[in-house]
């Protein structure tokens, strides 16, 4: 019996179990721009844990590998299914369980979107802070495994800060609770954390019990220009001292990108700043006073929230006004904020040597940048150049310090360039955890770390 | 060779390696009160990594049982020795390496104590956030091997919330790195958190590299006395929307044992309530409306920095209070806080049906309740009684939603307690996991969970 004719007599009559490659395909991948991909031999479009660890507990015995997929938002294949794997999409988990609004605590299947739950959480007075790009259609279990970051995160910390609990399939099919919902607990190892950001490849979360906080405050917004990247970069450290609920940044080669689809008026700025303050609102003057000692060219802010859509709009606008000018990667990388300015100079001196077009923006108060690159559509040689590029802009940023990855993951675009900043022992003791949880390596095999 | 003269032999003259009985007997055990322990047969004040590295390499080898101590403020025996063990005591590596102000991070050794750390960052305008009770002698590397909480965790996170990267040394002896300095990292598993909390049984935390924040403004407190400690907990769940960075609660017994100390006026009072809020400062006053839905008696509150000492003081005395009564129990459970006034009335009902005092106080914030049972000293009866009662009280949080511990860790006090509240494979999980790191468990052997 095939697989496939197994796991469908398996899972019975009541699961989603496709296999028609018209929407096979559809489940091949994530939205990495060059990762290798194929169609899985079939979807499992999960209903239940119970579902899961069905299907878990067949793969495991056969070794078939597994693919889980929230909604297909990861930037770096860690979704990425080959022609010999399945599928498990958590879509059709996407139930909201409970808002305890008293204990300022959400229990979720993995598979709402993050925007749903901030919504719903919104209307008690609370919120789920986490805010990636991708919140609108971004999964909260692929944010969790993934470790998502976004904008507010430089104050209110990145997804790993707000869950306190999960639900988790192991590879043997086994159903475990890791966490504990109360704010506090240090009963067992923390193995909750072991699985936040390990991007499908120790088993597939199921649910999540999430903090939700007091709605912030409306924000104050302040935009500054500034002559240069090194400048913008040296007033954003100072700018901290504020608490930022968002502190951006947007480089030249991006500004002209945006003035090129929308003029803002941003033509004669080496540089912009993007800064929210949720407390200390009424310190936005002295915000601006900080950054005359950075040459400032020119600042505003407003506390009022209808302007908030304005100020924002052209960090907001970033990676699509690149987009608009050929195919791009986007790479992320993490460093020192005192760094940024050497990064980006070191990226530009980059771009002139390949020839490519790179514009960086990204979260300045966390030292989390998205250098992108662009090329001609469909010039092969460009490609083959930007994909190398993407690798040397984390080596840049590894040799400042840095990280190969901020916020987007490893999965397969990057997981032979973890290697350069960690030691072959740390490498070793992920393989052996890898091995305690999934000791058939069925999950995800190959992404975050080579075997 | 004895182990004692092959230790000596290996680490060279410069070494502190001490088995002078009279020294070993003060390193046997932390501040637990009932936890069995012994002097070890040596005890090695640890000057560096490469020592530990070298001590840990014999030890592997010849399978001793090697325990690490910070400064012994610990609260569950974890750092209690047996006579056949190694203490490997922290206390000397005690130096602040380096406070990047602008990146906002310092590196330590782990023998730092957290008060020191958090007074060299006052001189910078920042603060090192975590505040145990113990924070003026308990050390950072204890702080992390237990998640140390405190008052000010409610709004700024537990000890895990503020460590970046790590030192450590595996029981191999091998060093490595673990997490980044780097504001964000998904590059790797996280084992970083993995260690934090671990309590000694995966490895030896030499170093810690910890967020350091913008110190936060002087905050105003209030105090709030009520009928009833259900009154006081209903109303601890409105206050959190004010973002209090202390929320604690006392109860009655523990107010009848300060006033039979230091009387404070507290006579009538069923239970207080102290907050402190360094934002929203000027909303004390609405603060105490909304107490005076849940029958508040008296509140005051004042943003005067000079009176903080004096309002806070009932919640200080609370345990030295209970201390000059007789012999004292410290319980340490977490509870949802919705929980609360459940857990107390049942924890008083134990009370009565036991015939021990039984004084509550703790994180009303976060639900991280210390039920502190007292009995005569010397009353050996007594004394077996409150052992009995205080796994009831876990029992009690359990059966409530609620953990075994908090913040105080499980040390050797509670590891029998841990398997009534995670399935058995989550055990069998952590049982492989310290097979990873330690396979031949000379770690801290028995302690945070049974082997």
């Amino acid at each position: 019996m095939s697989h496939l004719a197994a796991l469908t007599k398996l899972l019975g009559p009541d699961a989603s179990l496709i296999s028609d490659p018209d929407i096979t395909s559809s489940y091949s991948r994530d939205q990495a721009p060059f990762a290798k991909s194929a169609p899985p031999f079939a979807v499992l479009l999960a209903h239940s844990a119970e579902e899961i660890s069905i299907a878990l507990k067949y793969a495991n015995q056969e070794k078939i590998s597994v693919v889980t997929r929230g909604a297909g938002s990861g930037l770096s294949g860690g979704a990425n299914a080959s022609a010999d794997s399945l599928v498990i999409s958590l879509e059709k988990m996407n139930q909201i369980l409970e808002i305890d609004a008293a204990n300022q605590i959400a229990r979720v299947q993995a598979g709402v979107i993050n925007l749903d739950l901030d919504t719903a959480a919104s209307k008690l007075g609370l919120a789920y802070l986490p805010d990636p790009a991708s919140r609108d259609w971004s999964s909260l279990g692929g944010n969790a495994a993934t470790n998502a970051g976004g904008m507010c995160c430089v104050k209110y910390g990145v997804t790993s800060a707000h869950v306190r609990a999960m639900q988790v399939v192991l590879a043997s099919g086994e159903i475990i609770e890791l966490g504990k919902a109360t704010k506090k607990s240090v009963t067992t190892y923390d193995m909750l954390h072991l699985f936040i950001g390990s991007e499908g490849t120790l088993g597939i979360i199921t649910e999540l019990t999430l903090n939700l906080e007091i709605r912030p405050h409306s924000p104050a917004t302040l935009i500054a220009t500034f002559p240069s990247v090194a400048k913008a970069a040296a007033a954003s450290a100072q700018l901290l001292r504020f608490k930022p609920s968002m502190l951006e940044i947007v480089d030249q080669t991006t500004l002209k990108a945006v003035e090129a689809w929308h003029p803002l008026g941003f033509e004669i700025a080496g540089s912009v700043l993007i800064m929210q303050l949720d407390e200390n609102l009424h310190r936005c003057e002295e915000a601006l006073e900080v950054c005359k000692n950075f040459d400032l060219i020119d600042g505003v802010f407003s506390e009022d929230p209808a302007d908030t859509a304005d100020l924002i709009r052209v960090r907001k606008m970033a990676y699509p006004a690149l987009e608009r000018m050929g195919a791009t990667l986007l790479d992320d990388v993490a460093l020192p904020i005192t760094k940024i300015a050497e990064f980006v100079e070191k990226v530009e001196a980059l771009s002139a040597s390949s020839g490519l077009t790179i514009g960086i923006f990204g979260h300045a108060g966390d030292g989390n940048m998205h250098p992108t690159i662009v090329h001609d559509h469909g010039d092969a040689a460009a490609a083959t150049l930007a994909q190398k590029v993407f690798g040397e802009i984390v080596a840049i940023a590894q040799s400042l310090g840095g990280t190969a990855s901020g916020e987007h993951g490893i999965g397969s675009i990057k997981s032979s360039l973890v290697a350069d900043e960690i030691s072959p022992t740390v490498m070793d003791l992920q393989r052996s955890i890898k091995r305690v949880f999934d000791p058939h390596s069925i999950l995800n095999p190959g992404k975050k770390f080579p075997l």
